[in-house]
């Protein structure tokens, strides 16, 4: 402590490497340290609210649950100071997420029964993803961003596509079945609409005249069609990406989609670079 | 107004391009607007059909039905008025789904409880499709559209299949578990043959005597694996349509969908850049 | 009459012509018609199961039963008699079906309560297949059976693993829900495990202890993982079948998968046969 | 018996040939006959789990049951004294698996009601594959394995995100629905989102308020579109694994895996037949 406090600007990097370099062996050791402290807080939320668990230990997840908020708003207070700029580490996703972590516990000491939004902790997981950044996961979750990102247009007529389907196939069967038969209103008949386009299928509403159990036949053989086409647009490009990212170009020729092993070009016989 | 009538020919036409026309700075904020105008009226429909919302605020779901029908008979009249051809629009999908999404309220005036009708009006929410043309979407749809059609027939044949062996399997098990057991027709076997196939599984009709959950457990994993097929269909025809909408141009011949490899245009022989 | 029992020989050709061959004018119109025929007679079957019309027109359903079989004695009749070989006919997979179809109805004389036997019609519905196969429905038919059967092996080391993991599964949910919770029996397990891992989902049976919903959770997402593998199978292997129905190889330099059209090799630029 | 202890040690390898080898048409039938035997005292296991059966057939179950355990025994000490090492194949994962599946019916001697321990035995039926492993489906079940090891890494990035999606959207519902719902804690939550996302939907646990139901629907929706990621790549990685086993090899450096257009090795360019 006194020697952080005697050089104060070194301490500071080297806290900073710690934090938030993660190719360091204490950098890694800090991350995978941090994920099961998270996961722990998590456990400890999860548990707490079954009855059974909250009567019976209580206090101690009470305790528990103080002692993750004191450790991470430390951690929060060690970031903010660490980091090259803690404005920008305030504001970015992972900062707001670090803060709102913290805020329930501290917010439950105004408001009795604020409890349950500790919950949004679950929400700190996501830096689940940071660590497996470490790894060689980093470029296959960029290939699957990538993916889905050049998709995203296709997926967007789609979803737009579903939307109206849904709409006018709740309105049908609004006017079909009625409020007899649990299809209460309009907005009811589109959850019913969605719950089985997307093949889920609860059955807390089902359509109970031969008419209504014709049009959702006819729903259901659609939603067996329709899912095959999200499937196909990101199947096509997760293998475009893959291709780009594992094949080269021959300079001579120009043909595409080369093995990472391959030295000449397959058609022509040129060397590769 | 006036000065629409001092220079009609020249009114109609600067109306038409608002109107028609995508690409024009006002032609996109009348189509923008016209959608969140569908939106909204469709929103009103959807919370008139929940009954308590109905009893609170009927009165004002009721007039602004009669202001969004007033505006949307206003835009059918000005559509008409300034299309190059008013027959060709009238008889136009979009056309008719103009006209039928405003009678409904007109005829609420003669036909009490005709209210329901409105429901009608979602279907236009598809015109949502149309200024999504203006964007670079018109090419995704085209696309996923061209991939559909491409698998037309594979899809036809696969669905006379699927009806064939939902028929037979829903006859199967009215035999196995009869009427005592919610099978109480063929065509309630085959609705839930359906509902099984397409792994929807609703509950509200469900095998129970042992023969029955067998033929059930076995159409489960026939449906499993049949629902590879569609996807396997679309999935090839999506990636047939991406090929040749990324392929290259022959500069000689202009023949479109070359390969990534292709040096030589497959058509007229010339080379490629 | 009089003319086919005047030259028997031709008559029997004439009428194998239309009967078998489907590419005439009258082999085409005798098939639609035969479909036709085929879609009635199930529909009658179909009405009939269904209680309060049984009791309506039972008389009128009696009396079309007896028509269609009749029609399709006679049909058979001819078809046995016009057959290049009667036996061939008799053993083929269609003849079998055509004799099963008509059979139910005379056995009704002598075993009342018999006629639930009539489902059996429905699988003559399978005769639609015969007549798409006038159209180019065939080749993608035959692509489409290409495919499954050249995953065929795949699919069977799929399935293997899938039964061995659903008898385990059920045998440890067995053990863990028990009896008093629906899992009576291990078969009966096995049925829900099939269920879960296929996301049909009815919910008869659904897991109550905190265990046993974990060890579904676990199936349900190794379920959702598990039905990538059948699809990926089938589209890589209609994906093959695609290429090599639509690809011609270069005779010079061997590419493969020239497009229709192409009559200059896209890599080395030589002329295709 | 007299001539394998007169010349122990041919007898021995003439056994481990039986036994341990595929090939032969003894190792062969072996094989097959184990097969039967093991799917015998399966259906035993499983058809004893049944009360009624049990009450009825309960002394010839438990006689079956013995009999099947003393020739597994019989059949585990033949295959410890045939093998080459004897500590390699009782320490192997079929080792484990034949020595497990014998100790419940012994346990049960001890241990009254240990029985339902018998269930274990389900898992030697994975034997099957062994046997499977005699035809070319052992470079099937190659492929698929190479296929998902190859894509272990984008699926674990896949089932993180999945995994934090439903902690995140369990305790937002645990929120909104609460306990008098069904929600009646965030696990309990969890199981649900878990259901809704993989689109199995029991039904035991649904969404009754608005708000709840329109989450839902945004889960369902969401969930159709995350299904087809996992598709997605396991589908691209059976394709490149096809790819690599369908590939031809370099008769001058023996590199595998060359693509159809290939006429040049990759690797050391010399030409390909």
């Amino acid at each position: 402590m006194t020697d952080t406090q005697r050089d104060p600007r070194s301490a500071r990097e080297r806290l900073r490497v710690v934090i938030f370099d993660h190719d360091t062996p204490l950098g890694r050791a800090f991350d995978v340290g941090l994920i099961w402290l998270i996961v722990a807080s998590v456990l400890v939320v999860l548990l707490e609210s079954v009855a059974d668990y909250r009567l019976a230990y209580g206090a101690w997840f009470r305790a528990a649950e103080w002692a993750f908020t004191i450790a991470f708003t430390v951690e929060y207070g060690l970031r903010l100071w660490s980091a090259t700029s803690a404005r920008a580490y305030a504001g970015s996703f992972f900062g707001i997420v670090d803060l709102v972590a913290i805020l329930p516990t501290y917010l439950s000491l105004f408001l009795p029964g604020g409890q349950a939004l500790l919950a949004v902790r679950a929400i700190r997981l996501l830096r689940v993803f940071r660590v497996l950044k470490l790894a060689t996961y980093v470029s296959e979750a960029a290939l699957l961003m990538r993916a889905l990102r050049a998709s995203r247009q296709k997926i967007t007529v789609f979803l737009v596509g579903v939307v109206t389907l849904v709409i006018t196939v709740g309105a049908l069967m609004y006017l079909v079945e009625g409020a007899e038969h649990g299809f209460t209103s309009i907005p009811r008949s589109i959850y019913w609409a969605i719950v089985t386009l997307t093949t889920v299928g609860y059955g807390d509403v089902a359509p109970q005249t031969t008419l209504g159990q014709m049009l959702a036949s006819l729903v259901m053989i659609l939603g067996y069609g329709i899912i095959a086409v999200p499937t196909g647009i990101v199947t096509v490009e997760i293998s475009a990406a893959a291709r780009q990212a594992a094949g080269r170009r021959c300079p001579t020729c120009t043909v595409d989609g080369h093995a990472g092993d391959a030295r000449f070009c397959r058609v022509c016989g040129a060397g590769l670079a």
